[in-house]
């Protein structure tokens, strides 16, 4: 039985905790697991080698940052193996060429096309414990490639996947998954278990203790992923498919961003096909909006309202002001001191009333909703910025998420 | 016409210095030559890693390190190749693996079988300069290798010659190869040439800019090797075949060693195979012996003595004693603090009564010569370590090394 194990950069920012992590693994591969292990570079050595890089040039060539920054990783497994060996267990190591993590050519960004699991079967079947370096792989031109941040996730969930393992065990510097920030809310609770679709929407609302994109390939490849503290022996939270016990659960997490600014065009005349027309000019630029309200009023003019981060509100300016003269719009509106704040979870799809019941509770609490967004499994507000972490309080007690009801 | 040229760490060892490389190469570059590069790791990076596994393991696996080492040249191919792009010019990185270095499996002083030329010439006649990671290799079973120290030089000069380059540029922090050791005689002169033959030999007798193993390989394949100063444009020193200007001179250079160190076996007895016994014990150790004297005396007893790297003395000593015993030597005596002081030159082929010029030089300063060995370019005297800086001093003299006769 195979169990992946990822280790990102903070594990193994030292000699201490490369020791650590060695240890660890060495303790999973003798319960007698076959262990695969993928690692990200150690502490800062990405952030320190991009510094570097933009000190020679400002706009580096994409496939040159990949060559420099897959050497971060490369140096992780190295490490890594030595440190095992050093516990009597044989390991090796291997970079994503190695393996053979086949990926298309957009570096910096790369998509994973392909894995082959032949070596890595190989080296299990020596007793081995395999090392494979995170966040990169070659095309099939033999070009080195990166998969952007918080690839090496990726790589961990997209091994398991192939080597069909009986879980891919994320370790981090938390817990788990939390109800809501725990420098929020005090009361904050570890959750057990939560749904890979919980945990993406809550990925992509703000959570950061893993990305969207690792997050669909366990669901697509059905592999659970267990989210895991390096430094203690929590049992952590498991991403795996919907169950019973979750739909009873009326809310999982919330969660809250505050790195969106919002824009309106204010009174555009109500035609068909003018939205298609201001996002369309705003994807030519690569910006991405999050939210898109637009109020259909009784008079014949509109106000469309939507967001985007807030560190892509100075070049998107221009280009939305371009828009508004397109589709002469009275006006531009901007409020960079926004939170959206959102609860998620997949009991909402068989309850009625969660919405109902997030907004009064806002209002209890004097806080105005700007926005609202709605899925089948998460309900956002926008609210003033100045009351994001209220929000998330009163709703994070509304939804009684801080008891061990669950 | 393609040039090779190749940078050491300390040449990439800052940014500043990184572009001042960069704008070299594109000098070349426009003068209308394709040009393939090989760098090292930036200033201390490779001793910085090598520090580190020693942190994590005594004994590293030889398989790890050169995992881990060749990460340092591969930061600089990609840094300089960005530096290139900046000033205009097109450039591709490449590693090892990826120019395809085919080396034998020995990690850590892997040995070259095989370079495939394919890549770099299609991206030389796409009008780009090619920057390729010196030091390592690959194994046809895709493992990583490295070449040794002094690993860059050999990549280059092999590049050189699988390329059929005009001549392979060695850049270093010193003007060229000197007729001695300039920290030690300060009229030392700057040869601006000197045979692939004198090179080796003074590469093996303690000259560090080049070492023997890539001089070798320019002579097998009859590559000019260009040695010269990244810092300023002096002309440097040609390593090329003899000619008959060469051979007039009677001694090129100077060199010193005070990194051996010398030990005896005292009264073995005379009989054949003796001498067998000890060096195939000292062999399997893997400990290389330098000088080896044996002198046979009117008695029955002979004493034998040879040098050692100092660095290895200790870990000889005892199967030094053990070949004593098995050969039945009366004793050992070990002499630390010793100098070899040599001089070579291809002039003492076709000239008579150089070592008696070099004997009688150190005998009228009161020099002792302890051990003498001799090759057809070279001659080297080993004496007292206290005394070796004024051996090497008067023979420069004696030759009129520091004059510019040449």
């Amino acid at each position: 039985m195979i169990i992946v194990q990822k280790f990102g950069g903070s594990s193994v920012a030292n000699v201490k905790k490369i020791k650590n992590v060695a240890r660890r693994i060495v303790s999973t591969k003798r319960k007698g697991y076959d262990v695969v292990v993928v690692v990200s570079a150690p502490g800062d050595t990405t952030d320190d080698l991009i510094e570097l890089a933009g000190k020679i040039s400002k706009i580096p060539s994409r496939r040159e940052m990949d060559m420099l920054l897959s050497t971060g990783e490369q140096m992780s497994v190295a490490l890594l193996a030595m440190a095992i060996h050093e516990l009597g267990e044989d390991a090796v190591s291997m970079t994503g060429y190695q393996v053979g993590i086949i990926t298309d050519d957009v570096h910096g960004s790369a998509k994973i096309e392909d894995i082959h699991s032949g070596r890595m079967l190989e080296e299990l079947k020596k007793g081995k414990v395999v090392i494979v370096a995170g966040f990169q792989g070659k095309t099939p031109n033999h070009e080195i490639t990166t998969l952007g941040r918080g690839g090496s996730d990726l790589t961990a969930v997209a091994l398991a996947s192939v080597l069909k393992a009986k879980v891919c065990e994320i370790y981090t510097d938390v817990d788990g998954v939390y109800t809501t920030d725990p420098r929020i809310c005090k009361d904050a609770r570890k959750l057990d278990e939560i749904s890979y679709e919980e945990m993406m929407e809550m990925a992509a609302l703000g959570a950061k203790v893993m990305q969207s994109r690792s997050v669909e390939v366990g669901k697509k490849y059905d592999i659970p992923i267990l989210v895991r503290n390096s430094m203690n022996h929590t049992q952590g939270t498991l991403i795996t498919k919907e169950n019973k016990k979750m739909e009873k659960v009326l809310v999982s997490g919330v969660t809250i961003n505050e790195d969106e600014a919002k824009v309106t065009l204010l009174k555009v005349p109500d035609k068909p096909g003018i939205a298609a027309k201001v996002f369309q000019k705003i994807a030519e630029k690569n910006i991405n909006v999050d939210m898109i309200i637009q109020n259909k009023s009784t008079t014949n003019y509109n106000d469309i309202s939507f967001t985007v981060m807030r560190s892509d509100l100075k070049r998107s300016l221009p280009v939305v002001r371009e828009a508004a003269n397109l589709v002469k719009a009275r006006g531009i509106q901007v409020d960079d001191k926004i939170a959206k704040v959102s609860i998620v979870g997949v009991g909402m799809k068989s309850h009625s009333g969660v919405a109902a019941k997030m907004f009064s509770a806002l209002a209890e609490k004097g806080i105005n909703i700007d926005m609202i967004s709605t899925s089948e499994i998460k309900i956002s507000c926008v609210v003033d910025g100045r009351r994001g972490k209220d929000a998330v309080k009163v709703l994070h007690k509304k939804f009684e998420l801080g008891k061990k009801s669950k």
